[in-house]
């Protein structure tokens, strides 16, 4: 289906149950990963303008449920990238400090400067998630939260910053065979964290958390909603969106300051 | 030749000269670079498990003259690790607010947390690099910096990081080949400064300079000097280092804090 229908229309409530999390457009994996090698060659090369234009950054952000695929996600499309280009930042358990100065206070040291790629694994979405799934905030404290996101991104990209946010969306079946399989394989024991059984318990309550946060798709900063059951089709999907992002950004090499006719190396 | 003859000894003078900058080591490119891929999976696994443990960091530090290979070395050789563990600093002229500190304040706040790899796009070194060269400080306070720089990695390396350092080591004439090509193709206007011809012609002044600034070498953070003139040898060495430095760390996957076997995903 057209790139577009996997974005999240501004303004209006959102059901997640819209979108299939084993969609595959039909393709077949063998199929989809054909297409890779050529996108990862257009995102390198519209990297490398981006980052030689100077006057644009893109900031890229991730959520999903644990073993949503995130950390996939960077390995794999955003691996593409020159790493020289690429800001990633991690968002964890807030800190003593960070959680002395509001919930954006640690986000936006942590933006893109022009030219680079920032991406987020995890967010400020955060905080309208956990907390609220766990009734830590109450529904208009939510919502303000919410409110402050919006103005939060409106300030970056009226600064030159592109934002374009994923969700990862993936099957209650699906996750628990990817949990499972961190069990199963002692070299994934690391990746387990008992306390995601805790969170999964909490299913429909994130669902309505994520619902929440999809309202935030705006114009100049979409939601996508990425069928992430097959990672092969996850990959190929944020790599078209990405690839169409930048595109319409349309970074351009800049004009030397100098004549290169004139410049000779002795 | 054998890896540690690419390592400066420590505690003595240094020549830059006892290195060839086209060495190949009777390989072809062809033999070179069929070697990588091996390479690049080692150092993913690598990489993970050094994420994993969370217990040691990596620093790698990357020094060149311009046009010397950083940045290709950053694309070609760190592209290979999960981005997700990888933090890159790439230091430019100090702001005015990094002026007002003390040369390894900007740095201190870089350096990678335990479980992470940072790579220093030029660093700390460039202070006893441009400022030597151009008679900005005299030469006891160059000493005295060169002295503070151990210091400082001695306290990093007393904390669980490990250091590695690369000088990338190319000719004056494929220097000029390399700017001249900038120049030349009209995609590659944006990488050209004209200041870079204007330290071009202070060669043997930086090469002084580089030669004091190997003499940090130490056996916990040792200089290597990689003879830099062929890309495809330049990687194949830089990750040749690479892995036999993470594997002298040997990290492991950590234990996991509950019973594998007494788990169930419901």
């Amino acid at each position: 289906m057209p790139l577009e229908d996997y974005r999240v229309p501004p303004g209006q409530p959102v059901q997640l149950s819209r979108w299939a999390t084993d969609d595959d457009d039909g393709l077949s994996k063998k199929q989809g990963q054909a297409l890779l090698p050529d996108l990862e060659e257009r995102l390198a090369d519209l990297q490398e303008r981006l980052y030689a234009e100077g006057r644009q950054a893109l900031l890229i952000v991730l959520q999903a449920r644990d073993a949503g695929g995130k950390d996939g996600t960077v390995k794999r499309v955003i691996g593409a990238f020159n790493p020289n280009g690429v800001q990633i930042s991690n968002f964890k358990v807030p800190t003593e400090e960070e959680r002395a100065h509001d919930f954006l206070w640690r986000i936006h040291a942590r933006v893109p400067r022009l030219g680079m790629i920032g991406v987020f694994n995890r967010s400020h979405y955060e905080d309208v998630l956990v907390p609220r799934v766990h009734g830590l905030i109450d529904p208009p404290t939510a919502e303000r939260r919410l409110e402050h996101i919006r103005a939060f991104e409106s300030l970056l990209t009226d600064s030159g910053t592109r934002i374009v946010k994923f969700y990862l969306h993936i099957s209650p079946e699906e996750q628990r065979r990817r949990l499972q399989a961190r069990l199963d394989d002692p070299s994934k024991h690391w990746k387990f964290n008992p306390g995601d059984l805790e969170e999964r318990a909490h299913w429909d309550d994130y669902t309505a958390a994520y619902e929440a946060m999809l309202t935030t798709s705006a114009a100049s900063a979409p939601w996508y909603v990425i069928p992430a059951d097959r990672k092969w089709f996850r990959n190929l999907l944020v790599s078209q969106l990405l690839i169409q992002t930048l595109e319409e950004m349309n970074p351009q090499y800049p004009a030397p300051t100098f004549d290169p006719a004139n410049v000779r190396v002795e």
